[in-house]
């Protein structure tokens, strides 16, 4: 019922708004999802610092795919709210985005996501809610 | 002491990580800033509804460029916080996002921002939090 | 079909969880609606400012009230998320606080409450999502 | 240099603003706090649900105390932002709220903080920004 890996990363690069950035499905489950946003120049503020919202683009993906991880490529959710917090300049190499369903309502959907580095500093910490269409 | 609109509008030029949107200052002043982004068919979701993220993206350098009015185009903040809410779907046209500060903190600056259609429709609604640098 | 000020507070008056802050409506009406969070020493915290839990209570109750102004006495709606953001020290006299709803959708509904002085002072800005039942 | 949970809880013991609530340490350390909100009929809503504004006060206590356990019970902290999503009813026996910190800055702190059951079941999912004072 759930997607696959493959399947998600198809859908990514299937949608245009989105494709520019790159994400690259590293890893998907029940648990959750994690991405990697290539890094690119073009995504960096004066001083090599990824800017804030490709972060929050990363975060909004990360909790998509998490969704369509468990409710399939069918059917489909969008963003309701969306907090961030910046933590840490994310500086140099790729950024990974890791995120984690805590509630699964059949009204809404709320959980967590984190953009960290490869070896696990923490750069963003986001809440997201979606609503299921 | 403050930026005019024309600097902030040179500014943002310069500004090659958020230079793709194609930002324009509409008004800025003591009170707040308003921008507009234009309409691009990549920044639509299917459905034809501008994605979450450029929105997200317009309130953060809509607030940057209210506090840039105020402290001028030699200092700098950035971002700590950015809570968002996705309210209805911004359809055809530009999209406009109005940012206005609430407290000028030595600390810490809040605020407001609103994406909005010409008209005044609302599409999402945020606080900003930025940190003086 | 919505209540008015009089029921608005025969409800509140009944509600045993939120009598103790001894909430008095202001005002209400289709644009929102005010309370007053009359003070009283038991509130403060050290230095004689008010406890953030207690602004908090007032946006949360602030805007019930506005919803209910509008669905009126029969209908309910549960909270379900409160950003807040604390500006300003709430020292001495009452504390007032002022919802407006931004969106009034059929699955949730989404608005601003500010607590601040009686002469305007911001203490303490809320967003508030809450979900009809 | 930091705080003790027999501090902690004395320090809690001693502040006339929170002590209707009786929290109680349950646990505190390094990496966070957990306290508890002993179950009172007075803070039910009506439907037998442990009422909002006592899980964010409660959210809002567990993030200060892991706060003082680190820096001790001589300096303090007060909350900037305070977001909160309820998730599940809190419904019979007492509450427990553990907090977390996710980033120790010298301008700001920020962490996450779970109410939720003596089993783990999830009421309230809540993030927290102090600044040291």
């Amino acid at each position: 019922m759930g997607a696959t890996r493959k399947q998600l990363q198809a859908m990514l690069d299937k949608s245009r708004f989105i494709r520019h950035y790159g994400f690259r499905v590293v890893r998907s489950g029940e648990s959750g999802c994690t991405i990697e946003l290539p890094h690119r120049p073009q995504l960096e503020r004066p001083g090599g610092i990824v800017n804030g919202p490709a972060l929050m683009a990363a975060a909004d993906c990360a909790m998509w795919l998490a969704i369509r991880a468990r409710i399939g490529i069918e059917k489909d959710a969008l963003t309701s709210e969306l907090n961030t917090a910046f933590l840490n300049a994310a500086k140099g190499g790729h950024v990974y985005c890791t995120a984690r369903i805590l509630k699964f309502g059949r009204r809404s959907i709320y959980g967590t996501a984190e953009c960290h580095s490869k070896s696990g500093q923490i750069y963003s910490h986001h809440t997201v809610t979606y609503m299921p269409i």
